[in-house]
C-alpha cells in the first residue's frame, strides 16, 4: 500500500505517527504551532495544502480542534479520502464528526491510541471504528508502520468509548497518585510514601484487584469515614482532597447502586 | 511474654487479631454486636469486664467509637495498661486520645494495619507509634503472634498519617475501579473493560508509574478535556462521574501547584 498521507497536528502523538509512517510512504505534515522538522515528513504551508492530494488524513488534535481539522479535510482533500480523528472525545462528538464527513463525501474513522506513545515506539495499540472500508484502509496503512491495529465492529464512537474508559482508569489512577503524594509531602512523608506507593501498585494482580472490589462491597460504610479522615488530614495542611472526597461519594452510592461485578476480574 | 490481652471490637480485624493472639496468651474479647465465638478467646459480658485485668487493650473500632473504647479502658483497666487504638482516623484525633489516656495514667499506642487482614493471616504489617514503652510492649505481644511490626519514632498520629496516605492510594484506586467499571457497564463494555483493567493495573511497574506523573506534568491541559469528556460519557447514561470530575480539578491545579516529584519513584 502506498497511500499519500497527511498528518494534521505534529505534537507528541502526531509527530511519532508521521515519522513512522514516512518510512513506508509519502507523508505531508502540518501544524499551526510546530515548526520543527519531523524526519522524512514534508511540511506543508497550510492544512489545505497538506491534505490536497491525500488518500488518508490523520488528525491529531485535542477534542476542541477536531471539528477544525475535519473542516480542512472537507475543504481541500479529494472526495473519498479517509479522515481519521485521533482526538480523545465523547462518543457523541465522534458521531457528529462522522455525520458531517459523510455528508461531504469523506469517509470517517474514529481512532483511539490505547497506550502512551513513546518517542519512536511503533508497537502502539490503535483501535479503529466507523466506515468499514475506511477502517480497513487505515489498518493497512498503520500495520505497515508497525502499529498494533484492531478494527472494532461498530460505528464512530465505539473506539472513543473504550479510550475514555481507559482514560477514567489511567488518569484516575494518576490523579490518585498526585493527590496522595502531595498529602504525603505535606506530612513530611514523601520518601516513605513514594516507596509504599510503588510497592503497592507494582504488586497488583487479579486476585488483589478482585479483593479490592469485594472489600468495598463489605466495608463501604467504614471506608466513607476513612476517606473523610484522609481528606481532613490533607486539608488541615492547606492541601486538596478533591479525589478523596469524590471517593467518599462513590462509597456512599454503593449502598444503593452496588459494586460492579468483581467476579469478572 | 505472657500478657493478659483484651480485644474490644470483634469484627474482621479484631477477631483475626484475637484468634491469633489467643494461641500464645490469654485473650478476652468483647463486642456489643458480635456474639459469635472466636476460637480460644474468652468472651466477656461487658467492655469493663474485658479490660479489668488487662495488660494491653487492643481496640478495633471505627474512628467514631475510638473515644468510647478508650473510656472503657480508663474506667476499668489497671493503671499503666497499654491502650492500642487500631481505628483509621486523622492524626489529630489520635493525639486527642493520647492526651486523654496520659491524663488518666494509661499508656497509649497509635496502631495502623497496613494491608488487608485476611482470615487467619498473621503476617499482616502493623505500624506503631506513641509512648515508647507502650509500643515496645505491644511489639513484643504482636510479634509473638507472627505480626510484622514496625515501631515508628514519633508520637501518636504518626502511624495514622501513614495509614491514611495508604487509604488515599488504595481506596482511591478502588474508587476509580468502581466508577470506571460502572461506566463500562453502561456502555455495554463490561467484559472488555474488566480485562483491560486487569492487564493495565497488573502490568504497572516503577518506570510506568513515573511515566504517568511525567505525562501529567506535560499534558495536564489536554487531560482536563479528556476527563471532562469521560465524565460527560458516564453522565449521559445516568451514571456518576464524581472521581473523573475531581481528577479534572486536580489536573487544573497542576498549573499552579505542580506535580509531586516523580523522580523519587
Amino acid at each position: 500500500m502506498s497511500a499519500r498521507i497527511a498528518v494534521l497536528g505534529l505534537g507528541e502523538a502526531g509527530s511519532t505517527f508521521a515519522r513512522s509512517l514516512a518510512v513506508h510512504t509519502a507523508v505531508t505534515g502540518w501544524d499551526p504551532f510546530a515548526a520543527a522538522e519531523v524526519e522524512g515528513v514534508r511540511l506543508a504551508a497550510s492544512g489545505e495544502e497538506a491534505v490536497a492530494d491525500a488518500d488518508a488524513v490523520l488528525a491529531f488534535t485535542t477534542a476542541a480542534h477536531s471539528a477544525d481539522a475535519l473542516t480542512t479535510t472537507i475543504a481541500a482533500a479529494p472526495r473519498a479520502a479517509v479522515h481519521a480523528d485521533f482526538a480523545t472525545a465523547a462518543p457523541v462528538a465522534k458521531v457528529e464528526l462522522a455525520d458531517r464527513a459523510a455528508a461531504a463525501g469523506i469517509r470517517f474513522a474514529d481512532a483511539a491510541i490505547m497506550a502512551p506513545v513513546r518517542k519512536g515506539a511503533d508497537r502502539t495499540p490503535v483501535l479503529l471504528s466507523g466506515d468499514a472500508e475506511a477502517t480497513a484502509d487505515l489498518r493497512a496503512i498503520l500495520r505497515d508502520a508497525g502499529y498494533l491495529v484492531e478494527v472494532l465492529d461498530g460505528p464512530a464512537g465505539t473506539s472513543a468509548a473504550r479510550k475514555l474508559l481507559r482514560s477514567m482508569l489511567v488518569k484516575g489512577l494518576t490523579g490518585v497518585m498526585v493527590e496522595s503524594l502531595r498529602a504525603a509531602e505535606a506530612q513530611g512523608l514523601s520518601d516513605w510514601f513514594a516507596e509504599h506507593l510503588v510497592e503497592t501498585l507494582a504488586g497488583l494482580d487479579r486476585p488483589t484487584l478482585a479483593g479490592l472490589l469485594d472489600g468495598t462491597r463489605q466495608h463501604s460504610g467504614r471506608r466513607i469515614e476513612e476517606m473523610e479522615a484522609a481528606a481532613e488530614m490533607a486539608e488541615a495542611t492547606g492541601g486538596r482532597a478533591d479525589i478523596a472526597r469524590a471517593v467518599a461519594e462513590v462509597l456512599r452510592s454503593v449502598a444503593t447502586d452496588g459494586v460492579p461485578d468483581g467476579g469478572r476480574l
